[in-house]
């Protein structure tokens, strides 16, 4: 039996497979190339056993996930967080597994006290954005009212 | 004697008060708020000590900075750097010395190996804007044409 509404978890190391699957799957569908499956499952691999990546699983098995990265910052006491990827199988949306997932990440951050948690978001993308910002985001400075652009250089 | 032109150079742990008292005059000039000069002055001797925290300086004494902190990601081997500030003294703007500290940056990331740049670039800030993107850093996806925004939530 598959349960999609299996409580959402921390990821363990143990996770890796499953992770790097979901990673590749979740990237073909928006057409983005990814590192192969074995290098995410070396990358994932280690990165979980740090205390600087973390990863959320909902479903039973899983059928959608968060990744979170920290680096630090002199403007907060506790690290920044960057939720790299955040994904649910495309049949099952639109039940909250992406919801209970962000519930979970953000009791997490709090956890660890994380200064700041931050996003990039498409531009199209407003689903997204609407969903980001249902759950506490904030799109536009509060007190200028102005956007911010991700922008970057690969090397 | 004071020489803005001085070329620009890596910071280190002796350049953290310099850091510290720039950084504060960097939010004012934006009306930012920042902690103190002695928190920042704290966190900036600890981060400079690390492997994931650097800074770059031009002018002597320094008249220009710019940080950058490090996370992992699953999608590089390299880290990702996080450009979190660049700042050049108002009345010695438009003089090179920016684009000096940027050369460096580009530099010392390929020196570390790091797999990507980012920085969050306000809308309005078209002259950065233009600067970033005549350094090599890119503002819309070269594939989608697809802009993304940087939204955040503080703890």
């Amino acid at each position: 039996m598959t349960d999609a509404r299996s409580p959402a978890r921390l990821a363990s190391p143990g996770d890796t497979a499953t992770l790097a699957r979901m990673l590749v799957d979740f990237n073909a569908e928006y057409d983005e190339e990814t590192p192969s499956l074995e290098v995410l499952e070396s990358r994932l691999g280690t990165l979980l056993r740090t205390d600087r990546f973390w990863a959320a699983l909902a479903g039973d098995p899983p059928v959608a996930f968060a990744t979170v990265t920290e680096r630090d910052s002199p403007y907060y006491e506790g690290r920044v967080g960057y939720l790299e990827d955040l994904y649910v199988r495309p049949e099952l949306r639109g039940q909250g597994i992406g919801g209970d997932i962000m519930r979970l990440l953000l009791d997490e951050a709090r956890r660890r006290a994380l200064g700041l948690v931050e996003i990039g978001v498409d531009e199209p993308d407003v689903d997204a954005m609407r969903f980001y910002e249902s759950h506490g985001f904030i799109h536009r400075d509060p007190e200028t009212g102005d956007r911010a652009f991700h922008i970057y250089q690969e090397f």
